[in-house]
């Protein structure tokens, strides 16, 4: 396309971009493409997802997170379907409000994850909008050939598995909106859960090795699992009561009158970036090994049936939550 | 991400866009990922650029060659680098002008670029933005192995062509937006050239064989001759009088009192998605036979010395033109 962030594209790229380019594929961002050599043995995986300010993230979101949440969505998306990332190509919108200062934010929080994910930029685009800011990335990684798992390899008897804690990205974004009270550290620890979620990455080999089934939990914990029951074709129980809370998710649920409607709330609101999986009861052994090595919590929340659809319980009681998520009723 | 746009990112998926995915490596666009088989003695070329309503586009242009030119300006990235083009992955950020009728026309322009070059879409995104509308595409190809052109080859002594004609697009651009006084077949066909360039697809087996360096016209021609001029560390001539030109823009220059000014705005204007490329003087036999099968215009413009940058004549005069196109100065 024509230059027509003229000046900014090229100092963009030059100043900012160039250190972030992997050494040989991403060819200096010089010359429009990315060329990756095959490998032989090994699937591509790729996945592509867009933020846009007001939408995914607040006008107000330190740029750097923002970066960074951008790549961690996608990275979870990769590690939930057993892939290691290697690199992106990236499209930076850029808005009216973004100058250098939040231009070399962006990039020091792109570093900042190249660094702790070992992934590498390979290309993209930069231009400038009249609108909100917005950016999109394409991750990749490689699985062995034919090992990348679905959504819809679930089958009756599997138990049902989440890594880490479900509800904090949706008590963070309250908590940057400051909607919510609760003790300062709290807040603090819920803001980092929605600006820079932690993608299980280091869990993709685990979840190729073992699961019948897997989702990250983006759209919310019984939408995703749902998703995982209509791929598969059975039915998925699901228990409220061990849920896994964060210290601060605990004590907000402490705070509510209707333990069972916060619950609910928790599994419905999205943005966790864990892995939902489903195993062979007789795997479950090795899967909790695997995690502990890991130092990763992992909780079994339920278990695959015959049947259709979701099922949610509250302490042995069906219950038919108000809402499942982020989804498409 | 969760999805904020519920029941459109749904129905736009199930409806409009799983239609248009691979059979097998999409995985029915209802997993996050996409999953490439590796391809030995292939290395996979990758591009990814943005348009944006108001800048890369206008507010009234229909929606399905804006959906085409956003494939196109990708494609004709891959063409240039000698690479065939079998998938991509979307990003729609709608906006709140979006409706049905819009995205059906759209995916419709989607659905018209596949059969024309034969690609398949592999994964994405769908969202809604508060401003205005944008999409992103990573498309996707195949070279042999270690084939990929860079615009770093060119010799001393070679010969500079291009493909079709040069300066449509900027003239459209202008005729779309009614600033242009032509015949109506004149200002059509103008107008289709800046809506629905036509990437020179047919064209990367030849570039991959002949060319020493190549790039596609998006910057303008003067400018992206220059980048291969920078990138192969030598000096590009250009001689303006042999600018090839379609009949629309021979007239409007006709029009025009100053020939080598208008000759300089066609040459900078840029959005023309034609290849420029290097080839040794020995093979520009080959390289008019291979074109000429094709049905493809070729020009020789210029060509490859020692030294340093662009130098523009004109009738055999060195010119200085005010300007090199959309670039970075």
């Amino acid at each position: 396309m024509p230059a027509i962030d003229v000046a900014g594209e090229f100092e963009t790229i030059q100043r900012l971009l160039k250190p972030l380019a992997h050494p040989e594929w991403a060819r200096g961002l010089a010359d429009d493409v990315a060329v990756l050599p095959s490998r032989p043995g090994h699937d591509l995986i790729l996945t592509k997802d867009a933020i846009i300010e007001g939408v995914h993230f607040l006008p107000d979101d330190p740029l750097d997170t923002v970066a960074q949440k951008l790549l961690r969505v996608n990275l979870s998306d990769l590690a939930a379907k057993g892939a290691e990332p290697f690199g992106y190509l990236l499209a930076c919108h850029w808005s009216e409000r973004c100058g250098w200062p939040e231009r070399e934010a962006f990039v020091a929080g792109l570093r900042r994850d190249q660094a702790i994910f070992d992934i590498a930029l390979l290309g993209g685009d930069t231009v400038k909008t009249p609108g909100p800011a917005s950016f999109s990335a394409t991750m990749m990684g490689w699985a062995p050939s034919s090992s990348t798992v679905s959504r819809g390899g679930a089958r009756p008897g599997d138990l049902v598995f989440v890594t880490g804690t479900i509800g904090d990205g949706w008590l963070g974004l309250q908590a940057a909106q400051a909607t919510l009270t609760l003790d300062p550290e709290r807040m603090d620890a819920l803001e980092t859960a929605y600006r820079t979620p932690m993608p299980r990455v280091e869990f993709a080999t685990v979840v190729r090795g073992l699961a019948t089934a897997s989702a990250d939990v983006s759209d919310g914990l019984l939408a995703d699992a749902r998703h995982i029951a209509e791929a598969s074709k059975v039915g998925v129980e699901i228990d409220l009561e061990v849920l896994p809370l964060s210290a601060a998710a605990q004590a907000w649920l402490d705070s509510r009158v209707d333990t069972q409607a916060a619950l609910e709330l928790l599994a419905t609101g999205g943005d966790d970036y864990e892995i939902i999986l489903t195993v062979p009861a007789g795997a479950e052994n090795v899967l909790r090994r695997e995690a502990e090595r890991r130092h990763l919590r992992l909780t079994r929340i339920g278990r695959v049936v015959e049947g259709k659809g979701i099922a949610v319980r509250h302490l042995g009681q069906a219950i038919t939550p108000t809402r499942i998520g982020w989804t498409h009723d």
